[in-house]
């Protein structure tokens, strides 16, 4: 009986990394760190995937997309993602996704769709600006809550982290399923949210959140000429060396209190304290950053090298998704009137 | 240099057939017989296509949609469609349909759809009730275009017949393949509306157009006897025999028309005026719509009984379809930058 309960236990997290942008360490300390830790647990089965059919809808640069494709896979791999415990795909790969995704379209009111926070954004920037509300707006910016719940049903996911602006994606999947359950029977799972902790979140070079849209991110995996020169940019105050530096304010030191064990945290709290100089912190930065990662950027390095083995690794993953992609949408082929007639 | 001429002369003839409801007369005399006729001759390639996907937006009733498919499939081919020459395959075979509908989206404007007549006519239902303008509107209904759009354009369609209420989708096709192409380049062929003829509209039971919503159609492959009573069922005046009656207001002779030659035509033009009984008419009628049907009938009722014949034949021609779809989604997703990285 215990068996039993610890079977219906297991959580199935499934988790999509748009492919535009190159990793950075905001990414890494607020979702990659923490998701391959998750992968690690006993009670947890993983879906990771690289999200590029979502990139069609952000970036009409095919290089970019590709050589984000490459980066975010090579990134993951190298930080030692285990791809035999986990189910690491490209969404590319799996043709049931987008099938699903026409499916589950004709469950999903349009009304939910108005209603989406980043579609109800773009039409309150066009209105500002006199235009059009629809102006720039692609059926694939409006329809990609549709995909989402299509790469969350179709893996039978439990459980989705997300930052607070997605918890409504994820009330649409589970809006989108009830509907299609209700006409067709019970095959797809209501998946639940699970929200970002902020405190996961790094500040990027201009103390604001480490992000792309705002320009000021590190790469994870730049060289260490380039490293060092990143993070000698954070903006710092004008205060001296000696003179003693407020911990709590400052981006290096929330930087390096994510990378740091507690211990070092607390001996650089006191050297701030201490009046340690900026560069001197910087420099001392650096180093904890490099160490952390010197390992996994060689790693990084010979994969990108070698997108071969990247292509085979995403395979490997495609084949293991498609088991579970595969039956699934032979129920729901079975279940709304589309299966084979044999 | 004649020849490459006569080559690139070649027209692609695209037509899908949405799954639900059964094929009746007027079907058969607007659409499969003209289509079936097209498709032997010599500058014409034809594909032809179960549009499954479509029959989910209007159908939630999945046992209907499963049987209407097989009625369409066994109908075609009763009727003597050589699937040699031309490409026969369901939509939901193909999975890069699907896929080129999700890329599609993302050139897709949703401006264009909000301005498609089928969500329009929608709208103003809505409106007129005071409801929600998106009352029971599902994002299945309001990308139709843009599915219908992958249809076309994965099979680089050069001619699509439709009828005058669709003009609009082939111009939609249009608008979506010119985005597509002006971002990632000129793979995709954009196609022509081929209008269909009025005077191919048959009238139905009660004298309007024959159409599965006026609930007055005769339909194609019934039995002899419950064909008979359809006929009977034909609405007429109250002029007894020996009265002249008036051919050009006549359901009774618009139909016999579509299935006589014009000699046939002609000598039951005099009769009209010479009185024949209505009795005596709509006798005549079964007798030349029976004797036109009824070998095909008999292939009809043979490939009902035998589902996994027609399976055999679709999947031949889903082999057939991919051969075309599969080379351009893989140039569709270099372009794009969804591609191998090996």
């Amino acid at each position: 009986m215990y068996k039993d309960n610890i079977m219906t236990s297991v959580k199935r997290v499934l988790t999509g990394i748009t492919t535009t942008g190159t990793p950075h360490l905001g990414n890494y300390v607020g979702a990659i760190a923490p998701c391959i830790e998750a992968s690690t647990q006993a009670d947890t089965e993983s879906f990771l995937f690289l999200a590029d059919y979502h990139a069609l809808i952000k970036c009409q640069e095919p290089a970019m997309v590709k050589q984000s494709s490459r980066e975010i896979a090579a990134t993951w791999l190298a930080l030692g993602l285990d791809t035999d415990t986990s189910v690491f795909y490209r969404q590319s790969d799996v043709p049931e996704i987008p099938e699903l995704c026409w499916i589950l379209s004709c469950s999903a009111a349009k009304g939910l769709m108005n209603r989406a926070h980043a579609y109800k954004a773009a039409v309150a920037d066009n209105e500002a600006r006199e235009a059009d509300p629809d102006f720039g707006v692609t059926m694939g910016l409006f329809n990609y809550p549709v995909l989402m719940a299509a790469d969350i049903l179709m893996f039978k996911a439990t459980h989705v982290p997300v930052g607070k602006d997605q918890i409504q994606h994820i009330e649409m999947a589970r809006d989108i399923a009830s509907r299609f359950n209700h006409h067709y029977g019970e095959l797809l799972v209501l998946p639940e949210a699970v929200v970002d902790q902020e405190t996961d979140v790094l500040l990027g070079l201009d103390g604001r959140k480490m992000s792309k849209s705002y320009g000021n991110t590190i790469p994870l995996f730049d060289t260490e000429k380039k490293l060092k020169k990143s993070i000698n940019k954070i903006k710092t105050n004008l205060l001296e060396p000696g003179e003693a530096k407020d911990p709590d304010t400052s981006t290096v030191f929330q930087i390096w209190s994510a990378f740091a064990t507690p211990s070092e945290r607390d001996s650089m709290r006191r050297e701030f304290e201490q009046g340690i100089a900026w560069g001197e912190a910087k420099k001392r930065l650096y180093e904890l950053i490099n160490d952390h990662l010197s390992e996994a950027r060689g790693r990084y390095d010979v994969l990108m090298n070698n997108p071969d083995e990247i292509e085979r690794v995403l395979q490997k993953g495609a084949i293991k998704a498609r088991e579970h992609s595969a039956p699934l949408m032979k129920q729901i082929r079975e279940a709304v009137g589309i299966a084979s007639m044999a």
